[in-house]
């Protein structure tokens, strides 16, 4: 089952950061980084059939969006480090509001919370949250799982998504980091596609 | 309900290493930092109940095992980098057979698979492999999962394994990487306490 995983980074810096800090200066860029590795890789390999996108809303220049498609994406490790390159060189470039490939398989753009949900019509929209349905319970079909960061989701942003919501969902009683639920929700639909 | 992870690292390194070359010159490393990240954290939180122990099989001094334990750890973040200097730090200290604390929460000792495995008595040993029972047919007690890395587990430590084990579990038909094998199995138990 394809699978698309939106994340939202409060903090995230939108122009180049320190390799080196990526929890400080950079704004807690090693949750976006760990967010796309569980996202993309299984154990000697990476999911085609999912695609991650990170809403990068920190300072200077938010927000910015980062798409990293599974099935196109080459050069790319599951370590943070590698991962916040990547990002690095996205932000390095000139983008506008339409996708650019910055190399294959990752594409950036100005797209915020709205423009970005607009452009999965025809698919479910879940927003995780603590309070929602449990998972176990709904049945998943085309699924894009919007997901906040250790900050959550801002008034603003979650009025936007709830509208475009096919539904809330949660995975328990814990709060999970955000790789967390990624990991989780991809071995839940791994198990139901195995039947 | 109480929970230990153990990762057989076989490449990872044995003396102190460079903090941006996880992946590579430090023997991927970068697997040894997200499976204790995975062990331990949760959002906003750490898990009060799990230790993670990762023996380090690497030149140029195998075997050195961490332990961290979830209780006692202080100043860890759960970011890669973070997790690679206190791991550094245990490197670079003097060690032998017994454990020696390093930091709160963090010991480090010469123990190998067999000294290591032998301290459990009285727990459930299991084993993680791709081919094993099915997690969800299983009822799990005073776990130790036992976990190989991107190498898998060599001949012999699996023999030692497989001696002590109360059983050989399966996650389902995908492979998954050893952090994600850890946040699965965290997940698959908090489920069961919540009832």
């Amino acid at each position: 089952m394809d699978r698309i995983f939106v994340l939202i980074a409060n903090k995230a810096r939108t122009s180049k950061f320190n390799l080196n800090d990526l929890p400080g200066s950079a704004g807690r860029m090693d949750i976006v980084c760990r967010f796309i590795s569980q996202s993309l890789f299984i154990s000697h390999g990476i999911r085609k059939n999912a695609c991650a996108y990170a809403i990068l809303k920190g300072i200077p220049e938010p927000c910015k969006t980062i798409k990293i498609s599974g099935r196109d994406v080459r050069y790319l490790s599951p370590d943070e480090r590698n991962i916040a390159g990547m990002i690095n060189k996205a932000l390095s470039a000139k983008i506008d509001e339409e996708w650019r490939e910055i190399s294959p398989g990752v594409h950036v753009s100005r797209k915020d919370v709205p423009s970005l949900l607009d452009e999965f019509s025809g698919r479910s929209i879940y927003y995780l949250r603590e309070d929602g349905d449990d998972v176990h319970d709904v049945e998943i079909s085309d699924p894009v799982f919007v997901i906040g960061d250790h900050l959550g989701v801002g008034v603003d942003d979650e009025r936007e998504i709830i509208r475009r919501a096919d539904g809330v969902l949660s995975l328990g009683k814990i709060s999970y980091q955000a790789d967390q639920c990624v990991t989780i929700l991809n071995y839940i639909l791994d198990r139901r596609c195995e039947g």
